[in-house]
């Protein structure tokens, strides 16, 4: 039980608000096709090779001091001299056809079991059977360990851009190197929520402040989108502890070509995906709300105080359009959310702009005291985040990296989460929802592929 | 919430005693082979079929009222009308091989997941990819909607023995009969316990008698077994969350060869098995005790004061000989022993029999107790448990049943269950154990396998 380490106290907000429904994992789903040779058998050698010669290295080798008591105060990362590597690396085979449909039914089944406290705190799963001699990996690593943001560079660093190299260890057997670095411009909640440590205090402090400030103005601008304005949704119910989970995947070309046509960003191009598919989604099951939806996003904008020219990370609010039967009309109004949104931001100090994102995203750490969800409307309706992934392709002893989805959070009160990450020209979508509050989170997938054909003809 | 069913006081015990660590599901494991005629596009109709026109039938159909507080004195059971039978009906399938190795680890896995108390508690999971055309099937129950045993008979009486049906139903679709009649007779762990439930009170009570037995009484006799008797050995660990399940098949008929030689029982081969592989397994990891490990047995007995000539269930404590190196002596020695017990319980009135069964079964309400483990020397060592199946050979839509293995509950300090099962001239070892305190659980029934021989060359 030697070589301790620390939590710091976001680690420790992680550990307390994990329940039963509330489960404080994230993960990553990463595909990968096959080498244009022949491959099942390199595949199998591969898995033989990894179980007869593992090595786990830091952090992957610590577990908690007190897994029974999450929260007490002598809390602490512990060196796990029995590490069961079996149980944490597994495989796993997905039923006939092996499309793409049974690879989320699976991975929202192993993403809905809570992580076992006794052991160091992830699990990855091999898995075969997919069409096309093509495999995927799944990784499942609890926040108090790790952020997903770091979890998913961790991941993609320890693939390689050769696709002739046939020794790429597994990420958890890669010696630790300097990740953490440079992690605090990365626009992912994540990041948000540690920035905010020494701005904000306890989550207490944080809601306490966003009632005074919602009691104190009401918002008299169309396109700046306040606290507390997103209607009441099925987005925003109580979570159970099953989840769904569903992907997609698009080339940024095509979504740039849709940013050019209406001045906007990528990221705008990314909310007009997730407003034209909700609100076909909600509207499909008669609970379209008649004001829009609003999402929270983590953006970097450039503080009014900095002089170096640097970026922060800030959160804004920006309306999704859900009430708009146009599509352009709709990519209009985010557009024209999101520019008034930042500008907002920049017009702030950079300690002003922490604690104004730490404001809006008082709500999610509010989800995690009990009892408060239903009293007050939601803050916003869904999270939309978009992180920046590697931009080469990336190759695993020869098999080529498709793609990386997300999987983050689901709160109780916000039972969507849409997190969206770039790769080699793609940008990959990672749907995470309550299985019980969203029943057809599927549809919600398909839905968003099909938006970017009504966006690119609108 | 109409249609509500009030719950007996062991379904109680079993919510009461369910923690992370010990849950109280149980489960069964069917394969099948395909019929002659390829059957692979059969199989995917059939699931096609389940999932456009299911139906669930009672008691599949029900929840409990209190979820989240399962000992609420106002437990029971209420009608689900928002069952979400693609949570309890599952896909899965094998990473390659497809051997019984692989599902060996995912049935492990499927069963070390708890049950959610806020849906109907059931799963089943149809499993794909097992070599040579063969599918799974493998199902979860919790204990306090139905017994293991009266649920296997759920299973394999919804099965066929007619080869050219087409229109099996699933178990969870068959309309209600009377299977819980002519229950009592059969020698499971679940009978004993519900015969047990007029005679002896609650745990506690039982518990205090059998120290009372204990300290009052020496054993003079050695081939009847004592409580208490039992070595501490690894199989009486505190247990934890993640379960092993392995399995071995065998003929009837060369058991019954080797019963005749030694002239003992059929269950006598089967505990002369479980006492040469669980020799060779602790001997192997240097954890062999010096005495004998014993087993405590459910069996059928005629008790002294039945006139009609009529079974019982009673419990017994054998030896299992795992002191003894020779396969023959050790036959020997638990013929002895399993024939001095029964004399001993014969010697009972019935009334005297289940209270003598409810101190030898005690110990196990008493791992129920917090707090109560590894104060005292474990009563026995393992339960081993056989309970008759099906003898026809039965079919599913022509599917061939080629095995039924049952999965019990380790309980904490009884990290070992094995639990057999005849069907069609065969008899089936289901051995669950906690994944932690049993390894190498897999070896265990490998050396199982190789112990009939053993005995027949003894």
């Amino acid at each position: 039980m030697a070589s301790r380490r620390s939590l710091n106290p976001l680690d420790r907000m992680f550990l307390a608000g994990e329940t039963r429904e509330t489960m404080m994992h994230v993960g990553a789903l990463m595909t990968f096709s096959p080498p244009a040779e022949g491959a099942a058998d390199t595949f199998r050698r591969l898995m033989d090779g990894l179980r007869e010669r593992w090595t786990v290295q830091s952090p992957w080798d610590v577990k908690l001091r007190h897994p029974d008591l999450l929260t007490s105060p002598t809390q602490s990362w512990v060196f796990d001299d029995r590490l069961d590597f079996h149980y944490h690396v597994r495989r796993s085979a997905l039923p006939s056809p092996g499309d793409e449909r049974e690879l989320g039914i699976l991975v929202s089944r192993l993403h809905s079991q809570p992580i076992d406290f006794h052991r160091p705190p992830w699990e990855t799963h091999l898995i075969e059977g997919l069409s096309g001699g093509r495999f995927a990996i799944y990784v499942k690593v609890h926040h108090a360990l790790i952020d997903g943001f770091t979890g998913t560079r961790l991941l993609t660093r320890a693939l390689t851009e050769d696709p002739t190299d046939r020794d790429t260890p597994m990420f958890f057997s890669r010696p630790p190197g300097e990740e953490s670095v440079a992690h605090e411009h990365a626009p992912a909640l994540e990041s948000l929520l540690h920035g905010l440590r020494e701005q904000a205090g306890t989550s207490r402090d944080v809601g306490r402040a966003l009632l005074r400030l919602v009691r104190a103005r009401r918002g008299h601008d169309d396109d700046l989108v306040m606290p507390m304005q997103a209607p009441l949704s099925v987005l925003n119910a109580k979570i159970t502890r099953s989840r769904r989970f569903a992907t997609q995947q698009y080339s940024i070309e095509r979504l740039k070509g849709v940013a050019r046509r209406f001045g906007g960003t990528l990221n705008d191009v990314v909310l007009g995906i997730c407003g034209s598919s909700l609100r076909r989604f909600l509207h499909e099951q008669a609970a379209l709300p008649e004001e829009s939806l609003t999402a929270m996003i983590p953006v970097n904008v450039r503080p009014k105080d900095d002089a170096g020219g640097g970026n922060a990370v800030g959160a804004v609010l920006a309306a999704l359009g859900t009430d708009l039967t146009d599509p352009a009309e709709r990519m209009r109004r985010i557009v024209a959310s999101t520019t008034r949104a930042k500008e907002q931001l920049q017009g702030l100090s950079k300690n002003a702009m922490m604690q104004y994102s730490a404001l809006l995203l008082a709500p999610l750490l509010l989800s995690l005291v009990p009892g408060a969800i239903g009293r007050v409307r939601p803050a916003f309706n869904v999270v939309v985040s978009n992180v920046p992934g590697p931009e080469r392709p990336l190759y695993f002893r020869g098999f080529r990296l498709e793609a990386v989805y997300p999987l983050s959070i689901p709160f109780n009160g916000y039972a969507l989460n849409i997190t969206v990450q770039s790769y080699a020209g793609t940008l990959n979508f990672g749907f995470i929802g309550c299985r019980d509050a969203l029943p057809h989170l599927q549809r919600l997938a398909v839905y968003a592929g099909e938006a970017l054909q009504e966006l690119e003809e609108a």
